[in-house]
């Protein structure tokens, strides 16, 4: 490498870290929890072709290898502090640390959090973050804590919709056709998605349970639902669906918008009562919620139309999408 | 992937984590920080054919994952209390899987620290481990403390010295001919290295600066030069050396003792006082230390012989090491 690791880290990842004791540049960083806060710790790894396409651009690879680790944060009501990253890199490419590092540090900066520290290495591309939040004792949003009787709501981007990451993979794969605004708006919604950290920390207190969707909207409901111990019902008619999306066939836009994955929304739980509340925490938040059906006794989800008559999709084996088009 | 990522995790790493408030299976790991402590962070990337050969078992790949993080907590003198774990897998092997589990959780138990939480993906094989441990304020060994006139130490097995592990690699590639427990013994040293945890807690308060050795001794000892603003001299007959280097010739005993790496031994400095306490620590920890130098207000680093004499030795460029040899 022209330039080592020592360098490259001097020069891409090392920032003032206000946040840490000692950030990067010794064995370990050193931070000092809040009094009486619990940490809530989360880490991803992203792998090229598996979690990004070789095409992204590097500011944009940084904003999301760091908002899908926020995400997690979000999900759980806890507010950032800090995170570290672990880099493999096929080679010293200076252009494309100069756009990880700005991509990053932008989104970083967004909530206020510091690198304190990681590791870099030469390997096959590969980022693996892992973030730190801080949320008081008993106030996490879990997985398990859904009851019969709640309702069942998703956020989404003010003027869109889920599945949209989705739509633009399958339009990277050419398995459908879209018009250059079209898909520049879901290349970005998922090459970009925006980690809903301010509507998690508004839900504290408000949620019964929470998740983000990062591996599609029933499959990650399904983890609520085991960890509940209930099931759900989905009402198809209330599914935030972007603009982009609603011009493709109805089957679809379901399939994206229930199964598509890599959309970093809130899928969460509330009391019917707590509509109100729930609906002012995303305004304040600045995204849009939507309540998409209610939690049952009844184990197992059904998909309902307008009507309330079950409809059978066959979003099973969804990783074929072609199949299912 | 016949078994999928929801039931791999499940299978293989998910443990009971009296540790944690929440462990595995949530969108975050939480934990409770005990009152007042700080937190020590690091995390190591662990890349196949850069940090591990496909040749090791996968009980040593697992144990050496974490344990080069634990080194890093030691380093910091602090105690170990979690970690995360971040893989990706080219395909689902299960043997290597129920290995790589043994190996991890067999050192995290003889630590009594818990897996809270990770990630798993498919890809080209790499190990990201992430570990949590604590030290009281102020309390913790950094790189920035040396001072002039300070002793400077190293650990080392009880029986051995530092450099086996390079010994080994070079038995690898075919650069040094070792028989068959000879070979057997440093290729221990190189896939199950023993972190010196309980040392780097025994230090707390008596070392003035500590490091982990795992780019090669001169290399990081001049990491704390740096830090600390100081000089050192080295004499090259208080080296540890193993009796398997011991038997090679003496420039490649000092070139694979001081510029070797992946010794995961402790180089530090005390006050030239503190030498019974060091050794008292050390004793206590079960490792052996050894004090090879001091360091000087001059700056740069001097090798010396037993008469004191500067000895160059062409340690740059050790990388090509048959060169050298």
């Amino acid at each position: 490498m022209a330039l080592g690791e020592f360098d490259l880290i001097q020069k891409y990842f090392t920032r003032p870290t206000p946040q840490a004791v000692l950030g990067v540049g010794d064995d370990c960083a050193l931070l000092q929890p809040a009094a009486g806060m619990q940490w809530a710790i989360s880490s991803d790894m992203l792998v090229e072709g598996r979690h990004f396409l070789s095409t992204v651009r590097p500011e944009r690879l940084g904003h999301k290898a760091l908002a899908v680790n926020l995400s997690d944060l979000a999900a759980c009501g806890a507010k950032p502090v800090a995170f570290t990253l672990a880099l493999a890199l096929p080679r010293v490419d200076e252009a494309f640390l100069a756009g990880l590092a700005q991509g990053l540090f932008d989104l970083a900066d967004a909530h206020g959090i510091g690198l304190v520290g990681g590791d870099t290495t030469a390997g096959p591309l590969n980022l693996c973050i892992t973030v730190f939040g801080e949320v008081p004792p008993g106030q996490a949003l879990r997985r398990d804590g859904a009851r019969a009787g709640d309702a069942l709501w998703v956020s989404h981007p003010l003027h869109g919709g889920l599945g949209d990451a989705r739509l633009a993979l399958e339009a990277f794969r050419g398995h459908v056709s879209l018009d250059g605004a079209d898909f520049e708006a879901v290349r970005t919604a998922m090459e970009q998605p925006q980690p809903r950290v301010a509507l998690g920390l508004g839900l504290r207190g408000l949620a019964t349970a929470a998740i983000d969707v990062s591996d599609g909207l029933v499959g990650d409901l399904r983890h609520v639902l085991r960890r509940s111990g209930v099931g759900a019902e989905i009402g198809l008619a209330d599914l935030p669906i972007g603009p982009v999306l609603a011009r493709q066939p109805q089957q679809q836009q379901w399939q994206c918008c229930l199964a598509g994955g890599d959309d970093y929304e809130l899928l969460f739980t509330a009391p019917p009562a707590a509509g109100a509340a729930v609906q002012a925490a995303a305004a304040a938040a600045g995204v849009g919620a939507r309540c998409i059906g209610r939690l049952t006794a009844e184990p197992g989800l059904r998909l309902l139309d307008a009507q309330g008559r079950a409809v059978p999709l066959q979003l099973q084996g969804f990783d074929h999408f072609a199949a299912g088009a």
